[in-house]
């Protein structure tokens, strides 16, 4: 399901722009980092080669590349995490080959079939336990008996952190990611809350991506405009990947300024520093309203999500004023999103605003 | 042939974004105008809800409806040219649908196929006076006898200004529309650069649109950062359009900070503003560099391009210090792109390195 | 799960057109019935347009639209079944639809991805009970939240005989097609065994097809060399389907003689001849396996199918002689596949087998 | 454009399987030899698994095999032409590859869009002289400037004999091939009509085929019911092909019945004596039509078309007895197609009419 479905906003205060209020529902919905947005700004002198095939993109994606531990890895700036997946796609399978997903995954269930439709590449829902592909449902799926009638698995995607929340540890990436090589598949990182990720693991971006072959980098839910990465650390794929980018419709002409955007979450790491905040404000929530009575966190919030169940007067009170999503209408759970720039300011007024909603 | 075939850039000064320099290889190496960047920074200010479901980008969109002159028509951001005519093929079309494009068209030579890979849709190529399709041979396509061998032509595609810098004039295109309708096909208008046609025809964007089904009205030329809107005209058209857009992989989650440069851009008419400079500059440099011996100016340039010839010795000379493209290698025919930060120095200086060349 | 993946075939007599053997693999194992091959020798007289422009042909599309009960249905006939169902397929949904099937549908589990990869298409998988789809799980997919990051359901496809030989009675088709009509979904029956299907109800085509939009109607499985037709029943439907057969590549240049084996099976109602025929022989190996000690018959023969459970030795015996699938690795499941061809002797003696092999 | 799209067939008398007389308007209107029907009906003996899993299709693969020179060649059995291209499309090229085809290539104007909208492959048109691509235009194409917004050529499809009824001279092959190969192209060769090339040529399916890497290998104009084979004699390719088969929607499940007729037409070479004959009537009708003022054959009939121009008065009265398709209509040019059952009564009675509507 998808997010847009769950949203529930209220009628009196429909948020918006112009309001200038932080809510919850998404950090695809907060701003952009200033010093991301001074970056662009830096970028905008004179003229560049159109396509990134200026020189000030291909020092940004060397340091992509660098930042995930792999030099020599190809780098691809895209427009959005949906396009980031489906060129990962389309460069990783072969018409006859599957992906296999999570029952979560963003590729399956908001997406709107643009695997299928676009890339042509019907997905194999994996098993799941808190939202994570275990070891044994990918087993499975790899071992299932393979013939013509039947489409040959070609490639796992994990979605790290994933979409409920959870994250997967290193350990069990390794594990997930030496199933899928043994079983000849290629692993591609849904990695749209990557920096999360690695800052709740209290590791780097390299560590994360390990092992993986190819990554859909995301930058816009940790600060960017909107930018995203496809970086293919495996160096045996990556044939005819800039035509399939401009292809999947991923080509920007003045590439320069999704490279500077990239550039400015790099530098200093400010990429951990907002995803260290956000991930924080997300603690500060869960344990602010897991004190309140009637509230139960449903998910321990490990990296900047905070699921919880409460009564539904109580969610219809709360959605006069702010945003967020309802996430399963049946069993009362929601999702509070805490984003780059949730202030602490911001979680207090809403814990309290929540303790009051119960009251 | 695309644009990247035909540049060649000097090895010794290779240009990029460090350097500042302004070339004359295209409009879209030009910088973001100051203005449209300002619009972004107003826009950054609180949470909106994503993709496009918030009251600011409702609010452009409407604004965008009305410089079309069709309030109600229907208007989804998206992120480049490619993306806004591949989402007008899909909404367009059905199946054993063929799309009648120019042999010049973006669609045919400069989209790497994705019409057909993407959308899954036939081009019919029709023959073409000085870049524009014909009446006569439009109609040779639309009468040419169908059965269930051959697709069915459902749509004409027309560049609005055209890839060879030239225009249809007003009257030029109601003839074509109206031989498009009467065979029951719709007519969908490539205007990635549509603000240049509108200044150079000295009429107001709803008048080059007007009677056409569907636009791709471009931004990124005309100073924008990334952004292109296709506008659904045709009342009856436009089904499931919100879904096709993210499903092209055109959706925007932080969709207020494209509403913001169609914003910028339609404020006090910067867009005009904006292509009628560019078009002077060119206006300005076919002027001078028509007076030189050796070089000539083989189209009149009627909007922003300037295609000349000169010998092979004067393009290698200009190439060591100055970005084009050569256009056609056999006529030794270049193309030289003014944008709207063309400033007069920079075509004075550089018909002055035009003439030195040929000395 | 795919037919071949769980065939096991014995190395020392591996079964073959040469040895004339009948075994219990698969329908589409069997003969073609006699008539059917002299109805194409018939049809084999002078020349005929091609692609099914011949009166002949026409004919034909009329008899198969009268035995469906809608005598201006649109007849198209096609390859396989494959061929149908894709054709459907891409005849009843815009690209942001997807198709409702059930786990075990063919569309999902034998046709290596191709309604993904060549209509595009999604499919949501519904609960099942018995190999059917569920008014409960239906109602569950039609009404879920849906926004532009999901796929819109835009229509169901039911196989009638199910791929576990289970039947949809009447009544159950009738309220699936009204849950299915009412949320604005068009209905496909996935009819490659719907004569046996109208055999085992004892009523006719029409009645079996009775509120549906379009069909995939079997021929191969019921004595044809190689012929299925989409019948498409919703007076709405079909624009542009001639061009779409020829698209989806199930056009035949010589088409009278697919014609010739629908016109075969429709005179004298051989169709139901055969089918009522493979359906006994299901009935009356299930109840001569049925009295076997060891073996348990795990689904009653509702139409030509018979599962069964038996030691892994048994099977192992059994295997040596006869041809027949593993259908469930894990339980031990077989199933036994009856055709129009299969003898009361061929019955006895693989029982025989059975009691001999358990023994 | 269609031969569907070309047919003009009388009023009063609609040809048809009835009327059971002989036109001359496709090969594909012709009847089934005897001995292929013989063939299907010897095979049609006990089970065969599925899906040419069974010894017989084995051998007959083989047997194709050995004829195109090439023993270990890999041999997929199809059911149409268009399907026989896909498939070889969709084996032979990634995405971001195009097909270099001639403007009358069957897959360029018969097989309405289908490798766009199932291969979604663009189609690179090179030019032509009488039918046939030149090494020329090949190497134009090939040579012409490549980088990411355009498709990259990565097969070349020639069609022998070509639609219009001309032949590659085996220099003229083997030059092609060269020049396709040294780009990095494939060849596809379209032989629907490979048997009458052959016949033509004077040589063995083997030199017909000689360096290219994969064949459309045709049955149905040469006498069969409906079968072609997909030929992939480039060991180096081949991978995945079949699930590609089946993905394609070519699988036949009683592909027993297709393997029979190419069985058939290769004993004591059938194929050569069908292909030879419907030659030589071709010729016999060129010569008593070429003596017939107002008659002008406009190409030298090499195989089985003869192409002539006569006034339109006489075409009228000529298609109320007899089949063929008006191929020109500007130019007045028909085309009279000969079958393997073509007569020399049918060809003497029809020159008969024509010398008779010409007086």
């Amino acid at each position: 399901m998808s997010d847009g479905a769950r949203l529930r906003v209220s009628d009196g205060a429909r948020p918006g722009v112009t309001q200038g209020r932080r809510g919850f529902a998404s950090d695809n919905a907060a701003t952009v980092h200033p010093l991301v947005l001074e970056s662009i700004a830096r970028a905008n002198v004179g003229h560049a080669s159109g396509y990134g095939h200026d020189p000030y993109t291909a020092s940004v994606e060397l340091a992509v590349a660098q930042a995930l531990g792999v030099p020599d890895a190809k780098v691809f700036f895209v427009f959005n995490g949906t396009g980031a997946n489906l060129l990962s796609l389309r460069a990783a399978l072969r018409p006859w080959q599957a992906a296999i997903v999570s029952a979560n995954a963003h590729l399956h269930t908001d997406e709107v079939g643009a695997p299928e439709a676009v890339a042509g590449t019907k997905l194999l829902v994996g098993e799941t336990i808190e939202g994570k592909l275990t070891v044994e449902g990918l087993t499975r799926l790899i071992e299932q008996p393979n013939d013509e009638h039947f489409v040959k698995p070609g490639l796992v995607s994990l979605t790290q952190s994933t979409e409920l929340g959870t994250l997967y540890s290193l350990s069990e990436l390794a594990s997930l990611v030496e199933v899928a090589h043994r079983g000849g598949l290629l692993v591609h990182l849904d990695g749209s809350r990557l920096a999360n990720a690695a800052a709740a693991l209290g590791v780097g971006l390299a560590e994360v991506a390990a092992g993986v072959d190819l990554v859909s980098f995301g930058a816009t839910k940790n600060g960017a405009l909107g930018c995203e990465a496809v970086v293919v650390l495996n160096r045996s794929l990556g044939e005819g990947m800039l035509h399939l980018r401009k292809q999947t419709l991923q080509l920007a002409s003045k590439m320069r300024f999704l490279a500077a955007q990239f550039d400015a979450l790099l530098a200093d790491q400010l990429w951990l520093a907002n995803a260290r905040h956000a991930n924080a404000m997300a603690s500060r929530l869960a344990a602010l309203v897991g004190e309140i009575d009637g509230v139960v966190v449903s998910r321990p919030p490990v990296v900047n999500a905070v699921f919880a169940t409460l009564p539904a007067s109580a969610r219809a009170r709360l959605l006069e004023d702010f945003d967020f999503y309802e996430w399963d209408a049946s069993t009362g759970e929601v999702r509070w999103m805490c984003a780059w720039d949730t202030t602490e300011a911001d979680v207090d007024e809403f814990a309290a605003a929540v303790r009051s909603a119960l009251s």
